[in-house]
């Protein structure tokens, strides 16, 4: 199987931790050296806690795994298309390469609002886009078709 | 004493306290109705962490000291113009307003390489500039002056 697909469905396997936690279902990997080095899935509503991105739990993981700030060579898998602060916490993580699924339409710091990574700062990084987009996308949009049906029936 | 001012000595208490660890001097204080719900300083080196700058130490602070990840109403002050990550993560916190010290012409997003506060997010912040900046700006070329001279004496 293609890496590129083999790790996004590690992130889709994290984003239905999240699905299963009432949160949006964003799930995200960062491998290094053919090995998975950090995980982390979206819990913004269950701590409470506007930093808890799968991205930023992720990059906290693998840096604490390989004890270094530093994640050269790492590339980050995430189920949709980094917002601002993920955008920005790859950059100063010095992460090689992103690779997503769905577009964020709303948040997208890649394509759709803004591309953060053209901007010149001493860092460039590398994106592969639409990885397994219809089955990242689905499971977004079935997330918040099953909140709407929830919110009638009560 | 200005409001601002006195919540930017603060900010640079914080800075000091990186400056004593080796860290590049950059603190912050979050403020709510007049208090302050959340600190922090630069710890990237002693911490090994790419996120831990000054802004998301003291984010992570206050969410949890209000129990909530939505800062709205909360100023946010810096000695230095925030990177990408910390102005994504204001934004991501809806942060009211951000006063910062001085200028980063190597990361900063509000003036020096873009504005991320200008970009069309579902957030405005406001930002006010330039508060204590020399105060703020020296204590950056100070730690700076000395690493050099160190690096000169070995």
């Amino acid at each position: 199987m293609d890496k590129d697909i083999k790790y996004m469905k590690e992130a889709i396997k994290e984003a239905k931790k999240a699905y299963l936690k009432n949160e949006v279902p964003i799930g995200c990997v960062i491998v290094y050296n053919d090995k998975i080095i950090g995980r982390g899935h979206n819990e913004r509503e269950t701590k409470q806690l506007s930093l808890a991105h799968a991205e930023i739990i992720a990059i906290k993981k693998a840096c604490k795994k390989i004890e270094s700030w530093r994640l050269e060579d790492s590339t980050i898998y995430i189920t949709l298309e980094p917002c601002s602060m993920c955008g920005g916490a790859i950059i100063q993580s010095r992460i090689k390469r992103v690779v997503y699924g769905a577009k964020d339409y709303r948040f997208g710091v890649h394509q759709s609002i803004m591309n953060l990574f053209d901007v010149p700062f001493n860092h460039k990084v590398s994106v592969t886009t639409s990885v397994l987009e219809d089955e990242c996308s689905k499971l977004i949009s079935d997330f918040f078709k099953e909140l709407r049906e929830n919110k009638l029936a009560k």
